[in-house]
């Protein structure tokens, strides 16, 4: 291990991430390359950095940021993008994100990170993190593009489950307004439920009966809730967390990435189209970046696990170096913040659904 | 009915729509002033429209395109957006939504168009049309811009149901592949299922049923059926119908159309940020104007209510002249191709699911 951090347990600013260098589209080069950025930027973040240990020590003697910042730890086996999560689950032992995830089980890092397999990242993570008491499905937890002050709103869940039921949907909103809190920095969020219409009587019976439920724990939870939103609020400035089943959201989510990059590409066309359009270009170059920059999915990498013992960042599979650099930025923020310790004592203090009387706060670490 | 048509229905290459003016946003003067766009490009188009005949024969008189080309049929009442379908299913004798439907029911007219309340569009359209035989659920279609060479692919259900089981899915794929056929002219439209992965594994298990059905139907119905398909997919090449249930269809829908506004709004703030984007605006202005037509939502005005006993279009609420216009064309075209004995055929021919022989075409009037 050339590259030990130097005690990273020891001082209190410092924050340890421990990244899945092997899982990603880009191989372990990207992923490093993303961590000295990140490193570059940061001086009180250090990594635990998992995969094969030859070349993770040959990438990472090369990187002048890093250099006392990591710790490699020698993982032989790769999760692949096409496993199966259930395969994954009993064959697991010994891949880079099974010890990724470790490290935060044992304490010696605080946020995992992983650019693989999210199906399989979130069946480890389950049984070998183990969910928060009062929560049954946990969440994946992802950043919109929107109108509001701090250009992004929250969805979840995006994919970690098909079903959720009533219950689900508002432990995802007790959990979504915890990561509002603390990761977008709202005091007291606006919660949506998406449905196909917003008034009362919209929707499949069980949206109404979700809806009186968060609506009931909006108290305990420190949140607003708004009622039902549509698809076309996900960027709306009236909502700030939008809960959805892990279905509709995935297919939200990547609905809403195809038609941003169906209209980039159709832009791109329209400005070479003709002389005069190029040298439009040429002059809208500055606005047209910072456009870019509004709408880039790579600003908002990091799908956030919620619910679990321990949180665990999913990057984008394709993640360059600056999409690794900001999934390792929501992990420091995500981990300075104790969010993990919030989230679990919200989620606790507000008990289990339809229980009147309010929880008592007794044995709650850290409240909010 | 100073504006009566000559005799519509003898002239075979004439097509009569029926017109529902009083149900949108914009009122009566943004419907009249859309046929009349309709009718000065198109000889053979004639209408029925429906509402306050004092208001209506005012309108219409001011407008020369429109001479001989339209009958005025009297409804008192008017549908508002917010009345519930069940309340309008009892009430809506006398409104200018019912007598539009009426007019097909009639055979007076082919189409039938509104830009009324959604819901209660539906719910008259089943009470008045009755379902076609081998039909659960009728759908809504709605074309979705592509990359495909037409410039739109085709997605339903898109809200008339919130719900669908896998044997409603075949028949919305059968639906689905008649209407490309008819409304795109694709001879052997390509259907994918909308999912949340394209492995086989990914999604609910009712997926996997709907997926195993629909491809049993790919014979009878002549088209290629090429699996699952995600958000991402909705605007690909590789698709021509995207097969989902009314409750997803519906927020796939409503967040492409929110995140194209919301890339538009940013687009028009980064050219009017500075005096260069300024000008370069200007210069491009004919490159952005056909990028604007390329996904300006009022081209491809119109869901089609498909499984009824006549054709139902559903413009836009809010649509202008423009909109009304292309709801008119759509409806023309649909009208002209036969469209409807040729979906009742086609879905007739497949017979119910699981079917192995194939049903026998007899007693079918027209098949595609």
């Amino acid at each position: 291990m050339p590259n030990a951090p130097e005690s990273p347990k020891v001082a209190s600013s410092r924050i340890v991430i421990s990244v899945d260098a092997m899982g990603g589209d880009r191989g372990p080069a990207a992923v490093v390359a993303g961590i000295e950025k990140s490193a570059a930027k940061n001086p009180d973040i250090y990594f635990i950095v998992h995969g094969d240990e030859a070349v993770l020590n040959r990438l990472i003697g090369r990187r002048r940021a890093l250099v006392g910042r990591c710790e490699v730890r020698h993982a032989p086996r790769v999760v692949t993008m096409h496993e199966k999560p259930s395969h994954v689950m009993r064959n697991g032992e010994g891949t880079s994100m099974w010890s990724a995830i470790e490290s935060v089980r044992a304490g010696d890092a605080t946020v995992a990170v992983s650019c693989g397999n999210t199906g399989a990242l979130m069946a480890l993570s389950m049984i070998r993190l183990r969910k928060i008491p009062g929560v049954n499905r946990p969440a994946i937890a992802c950043l919109w593009p929107s109108r509001n002050p701090g250009g992004f709103n929250l969805m979840l869940d995006v994919g970690a489950d098909v079903k959720a039921d009533a219950e689900d949907l508002r432990q995802y909103a007790l959990m979504g307004a915890s990561y509002a809190r603390n990761g977008l920095h709202l005091e007291r969020p606006r919660i949506g439920l998406l449905n196909v219409g917003t008034e009362e009587h919209k929707g499949r019976p069980e949206m109404k009966v979700a809806s009186e439920l968060i609506a009931g724990a909006a108290e305990a939870g420190a949140f607003d809730y708004i009622g039902f939103v549509e698809g076309s609020d996900l960027p709306s400035a009236r909502v700030d967390v939008i809960v959805t089943d892990g279905f509709t959201g995935n297919i939200a989510l990547k609905t809403g990435e195809g038609t941003a990059k169906l209209i980039g590409d159709f832009l791109k066309e329209a400005f070479a189209a003709t002389p005069l359009s190029r040298i439009a270009a040429l002059l809208a170059i500055t606005s047209l970046r910072r456009l870019q920059k509004r709408i880039d999915p790579r600003r908002v990498n990091g799908g956030v696990f919620l619910g679990l013992n321990g949180t665990v960042v999913k990057s984008h599979g394709a993640a360059d170096a600056t999409g690794i650099s900001a999934a390792m930025k929501l992990a420091f923020q995500l981990a300075k913040s104790g969010f993990q310790e919030r989230l679990a004592a919200r989620v606790a203090l507000a008990g289990p659904a339809r229980q009147d009387a309010p929880a008592s706060a007794e044995g709650i670490g850290k409240p909010e």
